[in-house]
């Protein structure tokens, strides 16, 4: 993939342009990695990151890797016109706010669940009520891995969430290469750090509470089945667990094909599917320490690792994906989405490889 | 200090049974854990804790609970007659000593996995030739709450491997109340602290590379899967992730049942099946930050936790069960089965109920 | 199961001894370590745990380790006659309620700061102003190692700060020994877990946060050091640090001696002072991989750990010292005070020696 | 300090200039974040990395960021003229090859202790003798803070130790601004993760053992004390404690002035110090949740944190110094040395600013 070397290259044969962007809801995990990231883009410069609640505070008093930066968080209501924005607010904010967003902004880049299904009926069985539901079909999803063609030129983009985006990302080639016919099952057995649940805290989340867990959510019923199951066009049985990391989503998906699949198939249809991808990595056995996707192995960018094993005696597909939640689950993921939308080079401002050793990330 | 001696000869004036007992394969995890049960124990009187590597020096040099007690390592050799003998050595080894253990011993209780399958076949298919295959159906599985009539009284036990303990428990009921035909999908998703890798360590399990890890390990094929089989009389898809703990094993179980399956059937066939088990505590749902089974509720104790979610719309049930590898998955295993093999108090020595608040445990 | 309230009734039929018990402020940590502690004693019985937000709750609800007890919080203005009463409030409330406490208990043992000081002026500059003065000369200081004489029969019990508890016992000898004049250079660095915020949480203590870190947290004017130049007759110069562990402290005191120390000097004076004390375990130098107190080593028990190097380079000692925080820092401590006030066996309910592997507990 | 944007620009300014470069000990954890490093490096082509070990292997086998590079593991005896050569090597290798590296390199970081103390008498002190004294005086000291002026040009630079590293830095203001006299009693007091041990591991390393730790190790006599008192002139009394996180130092130094001091005196010192260091960072107090140097918070950069209080009380200075012990550390302060040493832009390659929330990196 792109290292730093080849980005600065890149980088330098468009740094003629220079785009605007904005961040709605700055304070939060989301926020504060969008800003990271914008802060770091050889084209994106950084024109407002807005809070209610800590307006006027440096953006690095919340986000120490932006200490040292001059940026001050704006009050929401002094929204300026602007290139991109992109909206890090709570679930059900956004879909208040859209037309003042895409008044303000030619590109809107949505991070909450609210423009990522398609239909009013597909968000009212998963969700509360849409209020602006004619945006539903106008918004295109973020991962470039499965829309990309639709998103170059897209005013409004919908971040996936980061646990369909990792489930998604390890179960597509086995449908985009005709492995699965549709209604076989899949159970998805998902691994998240404690970023999911956001800045701000409550008891569960206390780290007193919440270190060395395994604690079953959302057992069953959680939301991102609805994405997968918009995506991949078949539902999955999905059970969340969240464990003791900070950042990384792991999907454990179990597959039971209805026919005959081999090694060689599998590795035909992710290769195919994955090779001319910048932010996808096979890890798929092989020796070392590191033989399967792990969350923090990718702990900080916004490469998805993806891999698998066939278990014969089960006729059982066992397919391994983990991003960064942060990074390629939400953060990572709009910027992706942001440099397509509008033209810049894929990988702008996306470069980071990730470290070795590192804890849990 | 009151060290553990101490507590057990206060124990013994209370007592008027008193037991001998021997742990061979004293330095290692599970050995070290014999050793503090045993030396807490109302029953047990420690003769020997044997180490080729360690002999002559203290147990607590090797095992800091220990620290401050008078027992030193003797030579394997050295093996002297006693009422019961706790073998905590690496898989292969047990069955090559078992005829000299028998003779040494009224009772042995083997925590290898030498004597935990009923058939030379079974074993076999798993693992590596058997030498002594005539032991296998001798042996009796040291789960009390499966097998709990065949213990008493039994010469050779065989302690279960941790992972098949957490599924087997977690499962058992959907079987024993008919709940399952048999030959249902099941997909068994375990995730494992590092002590489950025993002492002494190698890169993978070095702290910088094992800390923070969604490691899948075995991700197929794993040799509990036998045990399993063998217990629930059916093939389950099993795959195993480290994560960040010592101790600890969660089991979730997906299950999709052949026939219609309500949630009051659930709650009858576990409450039925767990309901006199001084050692197994149901879990499911309810208010609270530990809603379903965790591993580090259960840290250091006995207890395994059981607990399930129902998913109408995939048409499964999820079961949670989460134990102590260390406790319930070896060690603690082990001593209960010599309580009742014994006759005697079934709890005796097992009666910690666990910490709050605790880290990773 | 085997809850603790039945081992406490096994227990006391081997005991004629019973003591009626109640906990005050029974949902925070301390509080169900307290309570974990008498449902395993074998002569407190409890009567009840006192909670104004969770009245009528289970006492399982919020300490996983009760799980299956059938107690249920009452409502502190119900609080009934009982022989002893454990009030672990936040500090500053039980000063004013002290008269009530009293009333109701023949013996009370406060695990707050409110009673720990032995003037009015100690308090008022380390605290704000005490409403009840007139109780501070009364009550007696919990720690048993330096006041064990003057707890038997005591009324009022000020249990210990943790972080002074750990210091103290790993400075004592040094004084009691003579070989420290007073006025010698001490700088106290003490690395504490998570637990020591108590429940409830907050944005630095929510798990993003808080995991991982190395935070100085009152770097300076820590209130313990009152407590410490109270008992030792010093000042010492104190900073503590937030680690990543739930229960522990460890004090790694640097003392700069007047004249020469030896190290048989120091072997001596720790010897003397510690070699009849049931809680307190040597740890210097020696061979394996605890060769210093270490806070892991001694999770979950009433032990502290207490070991020293000489630095003739630098014409220093450093003494390490280690507790678990939940335990000899406050409950475990507060239950060894009690025991001697009441003229029970010492060690009764305190014999859990800890675990080992164990992870950051 | 320089975001991403402005390397990139930074880095185009430069671009015409590329440097060959190679990595001796390529395997170990030093090794590759160097490798890491000159890979996203705009103006160093990475040539060779060597291995005896693992020759012909991919460095991403090893490296999980460096998965996808083509680089394969050369054998060190086909070591190739080049412009820079970074020898991570394990203390006492280079000073037996450092006449071949000058041979095929035009300048040699050397990240060992080997050439870190200026004199022979010096490094038999600390050390066991030294085969190739004669290259002591002439090495470079890496740390540009305080040796920026010698290392342009430089052909033979010695990395400093990251303990020594972080407590350097932390206290040279204090000595560069005459706030010290020299002599006071300084007591150093670091916490450190686990990377420091490096690769390979051994029973102490490994995660059951080093998981949670507070463990005292080198409690006296740690060798970095050589290079504090070389650089600052004066001893300091060290100890070093291992706790529960992999990258990452932080140094406390707890300081005596001889004369008073002012909160003032020290913002006036600390910022003239480093008011135009591009990698140190300060952070003594405000708000938030991140109000002193933390290591989490410079994980992955090249960033130094220091920070200070004021204890009026004990007349003490506690000083904050946090580091990534991988970058600032080691291999970050070697190719921030390097750049110095060949005229590049000094930020180029280690731009990177950190991550928020992030777990125990």
């Amino acid at each position: 993939m792109a290292t730093g070397a080849q980005a600065a290259d890149d980088a330098t044969a468009t740094d003629a342009e220079t785009v605007t962007a904005s961040v709605v809801g700055g304070t939060g995990f989301t926020g504060g990695e969008l800003l990271r990231l914008l802060a770091g883009h050889p084209n994106f410069e950084i024109q407002q990151a807005t809070s209610r609640s800590a307006a006027g505070k440096s953006v690095g008093s919340k986000h120490p890797p932006l200490r040292g930066s001059d940026l001050r968080f704006s009050d929401p209501e002094d929204l300026e016109s602007v290139d991109v924005l992109f909206t890090a607010t709570p679930h059900g904010v956004s879909m208040g706010q859209i037309d003042e967003y895409l008044d303000v902004a030619d590109t809107v880049v949505d991070l909450s669940a609210d423009f990522r299904l398609e239909s009013e009926e597909q968000y009212d069985e998963w969700y509360d009520g849409h209020t602006s539901p004619e945006y539903l079909e106008r918004a295109e999803y973020a991962l470039p891995e499965i829309n990309r063609e639709n998103l170059a030129g897209a005013d409004l983009v919908a971040g996936g969430g980061c646990n369909a985006t990792a489930t998604i990302l390890g179960l597509y080639p086995l449908f985009e290469h005709g492995l699965l016919e549709g209604g076989e099952q899949i159970v998805v057995d998902v691994k998240v750090g404690s970023s999911e649940g956001g800045a701000g805290g409550g008891e569960a989340s206390s780290h007193p509470e919440r270190s060395g867990v395994v604690r079953p959510y959302a057992p069953t019923g959680h939301r991102h089945e609805a994405e997968i199951e918009q995506f991949l066009g078949t539902s999955v049985a999905f059970t969340c667990h969240a464990v003791d990391m900070v950042r990384g989503a792991s999907a454990t998906s179990h597959v039971f094909p209805s026919g005959p699949v081999s090694k060689g198939d599998l590795w035909n249809a992710y290769r195919e599917t994955y090779e001319d991808e910048p932010f996808v990595r096979m890890a798929a056995g092989g020796s070392g320490v590191y033989r399967y996707p792990e969350p923090k192995a990718v702990a900080g960018t916004n490469i998805a690792e993806v891999g698998f094993e066939l278990d014969p005696s089960n006729k059982r597909i066992v397919v391994f994906s983990a991003i960064d939640n942060m990074m390629k689950g939400s953060a990572g993921q709009a910027v992706h989405a942001a440099n397509i939308a509008l033209g810049l080079e894929e990988t702008a401002g996306l470069e980071f490889t990730g470290l070795h050793p590192v804890g849990a990330p």
